[in-house]
């Protein structure tokens, strides 16, 4: 357990991965200071259940910060490329998936980095999955020791040696049924999380994507019903 | 020389550093695809700087990303802070500047290497200069290279092995007058680039901050008249 007072960067993208994720930082003891992208994502709607998740778990503040990745392309979380549907866990632990975007967790932890300068905060939480999202480059454990190697030396407070930033992904080494588990334990409210790569314009999952079966997989898994399933038509 | 298909990520603030860096690029035969950022910066100016740049030196495209920096706050560049004026060269080189904007160039790297991942290059070029912004802990030589590592790991290219990414800072042990010189010799008119953090809403420079002063010290010791004083009145 850290001292209340230590605060951390918490991304959060709406999703049960994250939310899990802030949730866990809390339980630690840390104030929260979540973040989000607007990054052109298909699944933009995903940011409505950021703001949601970001007050239910009591975050100190949520910011998004908004860029285009369409300006470069190359993903079909971003473009108009098809999301594909109904795929095997074979085909999705096979290479690297179409819906990779190019350097997005690289993106993402550097503007953690500017927040957790400024908010004098020494931890970033990250949501990533190396069981699930194991074709992702961007979600492996040599890649998060490599980003925090980096921040130590790109800081003032790296410089200085004042602090050292630790970057924590404690869904590192679960796979989708030990994270509902943990939430439900944290007494997270999954029935406000947002997964899905290709919802329709008002926001209904697809039920066909990966995020989609890996989201079903996991809770049927867990033995658990997806609150989500029954709330959805309330939600904002 | 590099075989003249291939292709760069060219980092280009509009200022005479990342103009000669690209001009490096170019003279290595690479093909350019130049990179700039509004970032809430308040010499937003230097992005007219950069398109004049980028189309003189023959580059092949210039993308521009936008986001606010200013979300966090944290710099004299971004925010509501005094830009210190007419420092002597023991004040600039003590400690980390309050123009010190915290994660810039992780974030600018981070968005060079999607824009890398997606037009196929194997390397990017920032402007970085390890001698007049010591101060800066993201332009020192161990900074660029624990970038280079995380980009190894970060990317589809990187984990299948296909290509190395390799970020090149080629004024990195270069002084001003050095700097000046190398651009001379390359053809680059520095007329059109554009050094201050602190313009006026007209663009013009205000002569006394830390970027106008290094530029007339560099112009001075290179002994040469700084084309921008004379071009200025008629820029765009």
């Amino acid at each position: 357990m850290q001292p209340p007072s230590r605060s951390a960067i918490c991304l959060l993208s709406g999703g049960l991965d994250s939310a899990t994720s802030l949730a866990i930082a809390r339980e630690q003891g840390f104030l929260c200071y979540c973040l989000s992208f607007d990054y052109g994502q298909r699944h933009r709607v995903e940011l409505t259940a950021a703001a949601r998740v970001a007050a239910a778990l009591g975050a100190v503040e949520h910011r998004v910060i908004t860029f285009d990745l369409r300006t470069f392309g190359g993903s079909a979380l971003t473009e108009d490329v098809a999301v594909p549907k109904s795929r095997s866990d074979v085909q999705m632990a096979s290479g690297i998936p179409v819906t990779y975007v190019p350097a997005r967790n690289t993106i993402f932890l550097s503007f953690a980095l500017a927040y957790a300068e400024v908010t004098g905060s020494q931890d970033v939480f990250i949501g990533v999955n190396a069981i699930d999202y194991s074709g992702y480059p961007d979600c492996r454990p040599e890649f998060i020791s490599a980003f925090e190697q980096l921040a130590n030396l790109a800081t003032r407070a790296g410089v200085e040696g004042t602090s050292k930033l630790t970057v924590h992904a404690p869904l590192q080494n679960m796979n989708k049924a030990e994270i509902i588990r943990k939430a439900m334990e944290l007494g997270v409210d999954l029935g406000i999380t947002h997964s899905c790569y290709d919802p329709d314009v008002s926001g209904q999952v697809c039920g066909e994507c990966d995020s989609c079966i890996l989201r079903a997989k996991g809770f049927a898994e867990a033995g658990i019903a997806d609150p989500a399933l029954h709330l959805r038509p309330s939600l904002p």
